[in-house]
């Protein structure tokens, strides 16, 4: 019955039940359910995810006087993360990037450790078919990250996220779904930016990955 | 006695006090001392330094139903950080960005009212008569950062946070000091790396912003 269904992982970071982050959240999981998609998210504030890698993350022999990230847990044992088609990131953005409890999880769940265990044969392959992308809102207006704008274009706002977390871990990189500053809009114009995911979500899971380039001049 | 002294703050984020980041910022304190500087150290991991903005971050009246993360506390307050006439932020990278706690600093220290309160003529430049700089030590080595290398030019990777962040906030950003790989080079390699280093602290306090300036192509 759920021969072709999908296994999503939304990983959330908001603080609010009633933030127009959750409601991006709960449009995502009601149209992937309704495709027949396995959804589980992780709700990092609720969870009280901890954010700092601290030597409590290592395993195997510890030394404080010499932490050495790489020797802390592995993404391979983040069941949610093995067992995943699509990773969905959504959140608010921080200071041009994810909030600090998202870049925990980046920091803890995807260890240092990882992309070599990425290159070893034996367990290559892990991300190849998997496909992440970000879907998140902004304060700025979208006029500030155009290549003109203060902040420059949004992708080279986005690059040590895009190509250097996720493209770098191997995962087929979508496009991302950008909010442009719900707050500071009319609700029927919020309404309309979820109108808009929804559809886009229709069609998500059929969606090819994007080419990542950038050239500094 | 002390009229040209400047206060210098180093964010530092590292677990260990063997670390080669722990070697890096003693040397940063110890040169900058030696030039009648103030030097103040927030050291995070030590600080047990709370990374995630929550409802208890609010001031005046909190609905957890609506978390709003510009009411949340402002770095007007941090009296180490509005006497700072040079903030050096000392790090590992982690993902290609900093740890999740020092991103936790600047998502909580300077928060979203503050670019606007810089705006307001009453408080107008805060920030515009201090430097500020990233220093940090990576696990890729440096030609992976160049232009051709999988990473792409580091100046990319550092665009969000040199100009997002510092620049954007009013901060003067002086050049990042980099050390490549310290943890895959020989320890005569590392202790040049902190003569390099220490060189470059005797004239920092005398050095001039760059222009940060990129383009997409």
């Amino acid at each position: 019955m759920k021969l072709h269904a999908k296994n999503v992982l939304i990983v959330y970071a908001h603080q609010s039940a009633a933030s127009f982050n959750a409601a991006v959240k709960k449009a995502a999981e009601e149209a992937l359910k309704a495709q027949g998609c396995d959804v589980v998210v992780s709700d990092l504030y609720a969870m009280k995810f901890k954010a700092t890698a601290t030597e409590d993350d290592v395993t195997g022999e510890s030394n404080p006087e010499h932490f050495v990230m790489g020797r802390t847990m592995t993404a391979c044992r983040q069941k949610k993360l093995k067992d995943a088609d699509l990773v969905i990131f959504q959140f608010p953005m921080y200071w041009f990037t994810m909030p600090a409890i998202m870049k925990g999880w980046i920091d803890r769940v995807l260890t240092k450790g990882l992309p070599s265990a990425l290159r070893n044969p034996t367990v290559e392959g892990i991300f190849k078919n998997k496909k992440a992308m970000l879907s998140f809102t902004t304060s700025s207006h979208e006029t500030m990250f155009s290549a003109s704008g203060i902040n420059g274009d949004i992708n080279v706002t986005l690059w040590p996220i895009q190509n250097g977390i996720l493209h770098f871990c191997g995962f087929q990189v979508l496009p991302p779904q950008i909010f442009w500053a719900p707050a500071y809009v009319p609700q029927e114009a919020r309404a309309s930016m979820l109108e808009t995911w929804t559809g886009r979500l229709q069609g998500l899971l059929n969606e090819a990955p994007f080419f990542l380039h950038l050239v500094i001049v």
